[in-house]
């Protein structure tokens, strides 16, 4: 029988899910893998508190297991494994670094301290000889991280996408169910404790851009950092928008994208209309899906659950075992700089169709100077569509474009002409 | 630099597969991992037919690699990973244990020879210290074995369910967009190669049964051999009911499904009927996708290429690469014998909804006197169906079951009167 002994950093809803499932599995683990795990620290930012709210929750957490100081963790001489569970860049990423400086293995599902400090923890962690783990960084359950990093390690990536974000999901796709506008939506997950009281994370796509960091890093063996990541989020997405989208076929999901083409890099997060019809516009709620594709292993999808406590419990459970179970760990095979790989050429032009609302003046010869500009810039268009707007007189005019490169769509939309239309919507499309 | 070099022990169109990646990303995987890997060895039947094939194929394979005899691969010193790539129990299980006993890690992609000979293979391993891998023996591309063995390792799986087996998917595919009868199909696909000339393994559901009794061993942590596994194959499918399916919304797919509630463990190929708007019906052609249900993971889904040479070679290769790098590997962690595990009871009285078609003579009376068989075993009819036949004035009737006991709906179906109705087809049906 091995026994180790855990420390935890931070112990809100993740942190409890982890400590649940390590009590409910201890013996069933003793069982499978001859593996004894207890915590044996927990750092908190007030006992009280902490006693308290565990109380609410039903949680047992014994008042001994309790710190209000790091260096109970990170330098206690015999935990072998640190949990990190604290969320934000710092002070997360200082103590991940000391726990490492002190040769415990370190694991964590906190994307924004690894996407901006990547680096510096992955030095450390391979300086003192032991392992740094992220599977539940990405995606909650999805088994992403260790796809990329293990089963896919000797293919050659060139896509990977999908829904990387419960809480915008969970807002487009009750926007889209109910018909209701953004803010309102937003109030309501805000109640239901779904969205943060600061949503910006979320809505503005950031969570989004560290974890597309992450991914297309693993997926393309060099470093693509967050301020690589094109990013657009969900406020301004309306429920106008998306009515017309569904008249036409589409579902709007805020996807990240992530694309190699040779040594030129797009990454991208912005809301996407996806045919209905395509696998993750069936992808709703907190529900997360990301696609692969390589050169090798062809189209992969894989899809579970983005968030909730249990399943990113299960997935940091599996990190921990295999820390438990390794003498020496796998290190994600890229050049591990703070900076963007420098082999990589980062593109802001990449190729896609967009879903384009103007509001016009109804008159004649509108559409004929609207058409002109996309022509001027060989941006063809596949369809269009005017809707009479009922109070002002002017119309609604929605266009969909062939696939065209992203500059030359901005500089069509430039070209309008504003005594006769007003740019409403740009959403990009996907197939 | 880690200079690695493999055997092949065949070298058909996966082992081509294998091989062309290695070549191709020979350079890749040196940069990424500092792995030198060269294939030393191959085992072919005749060196002379394997240089014809290979030619033909435009695979350059150095005739001064093949050869003819399986000791020159399984126990050279200088190979330290051996792939098996010979299909089938007999002699490819004998060859990987020859391989283990002289301390090589063995790599395969053949569920037959694994799920018949596993505990043999594994205590040899074991007694080597050296390792076997088998991600691509199920699932092709899905990352089901790795996904079980160690990103799930710390949950209580109770379900795996999906569609493994490439070749009946694509039969009943087509079967249900061009409305032809088995046998056409199946012809149109031995014609082009999809389906084996004696397609026996396929379409009986033989492949599916090897690759569940591998999923639910791992899943549950207890061996279930494929003895335990009820088997249905696809042979008795009509167009006709994939017809009368669609008309009630439904798909038909042969499914693996393995679940367990406490030490009640059921598992079963078949083929069943899906919602048409459930996940696994859309998944079309050689497509494969796995469903797995946690305590606490939840639902997940993982879908791929089940088959094909360079989704195999991907998968095989990440386990090559993970053998390459790794100094003690992982075993799966279940009672390993060639018997099922005692601690399970296995079921075959599992709860199922039904579909039934019945030809009927067309008199009064017989609706009711139907009913009453399905009434005295107390499976609750959801919904029915008549319709009438065009050429002998019997009538076709098709009942849907509420979720009922397997062994319930049989004796009910016994029950029926000869006289006055025949059971033509018995279609589970899964929600």
């Amino acid at each position: 029988m091995k026994q180790l002994s855990l420390g935890f950093l931070g112990c809100g809803n993740i942190g409890g899910g982890v400590y649940r499932l390590l009590e409910e599995m201890h013996d069933e683990l003793e069982k499978r893998d001859g593996l004894s795990l207890s915590v044996r620290k927990i750092l908190v930012k007030s006992i009280d508190e902490a006693l308290e709210i565990n109380e609410k929750k039903g949680l047992h957490v014994p008042r001994e297991l309790l710190t209000e100081h790091a260096e109970d963790v990170t330098a206690d001489p015999e935990i072998s494994i640190v949990c990190e569970f604290m969320g934000g860049e710092q002070p997360a990423a200082r103590f991940m670094l000391e726990a490492l400086s002190h040769a415990k293995h370190v694991i964590t599902a906190n994307k924004v301290a690894l996407a901006l400090n990547w680096d510096k923890l992955q030095a450390q962690a391979e300086a003192s000889h032991v392992g740094l783990w992220y599977e539940a960084s990405v995606g909650g359950v999805i088994p992403i991280i260790r796809v990329l990093n293990v089963n896919l390690e000797s293919d050659r990536i060139d896509r990977v996408y999908g829904i990387i974000n419960g809480t915008t999901n969970y807002i487009l796709t009750r926007m889209a169910k109910e018909g209701k506008d953004y803010d309102e939506v937003l109030r309501d997950a805000q109640r239901l404790g779904l969205a943060e009281p600061n949503p910006a994370m979320d809505v503005e796509g950031m969570d989004a851009a560290y974890k597309l960091s992450i991914l297309a890093s693993l997926a393309f063996h060099g470093r693509v950092t967050c301020q690589q990541v094109y990013r657009e989020g969900i406020t301004q997405v309306s429920a106008l928008d998306i009515a017309f989208g569904r008249e036409m076929g589409y579902t709007l999901k805020l996807l990240g994208i992530a694309k190699r083409d040779g040594s030129v890099v797009e990454t991208r997060v912005h809301p996407t209309f996806l045919p209905v019809d395509h696998p993750l516009a069936r992808v709703d709620g907190s529900l997360n899906a990301i696609f692969v594709h390589g050169a090798y292993c062809q189209d992969m999808m894989l899809q579970g659950r983005g968030a909730g406590d249990l399943p990113t419990a299960s997935a940091i459970c599996g990190d921990i075992v295999e820390a438990a179970l390794s003498e020496r760990p796998h290190y994600p095979t890229f050049r591990n700089t703070p900076d963007p790989d420098p082999s990589f050429s980062f593109t802001d032009n990449w190729l896609t169709r967009a879903y384009i609302r103007l509001s016009a003046v109804d008159r004649p010869g509108v559409l004929a100077r609207v058409s002109e500009c996309f022509a001027k810039e060989s941006v063809s268009i596949a369809s269009m569509l005017q809707k009479e707007a009922p109070d002002d007189g002017s119309a609604s005019l929605i266009i969909i474009t062939h696939p065209a490169p992203e500059q030359a769509i901005r500089r069509a939309l430039a070209r309008l002409d504003s005594s006769i239309c007003k740019l409403e919507a740009m959403i990009r499309v996907e197939e």
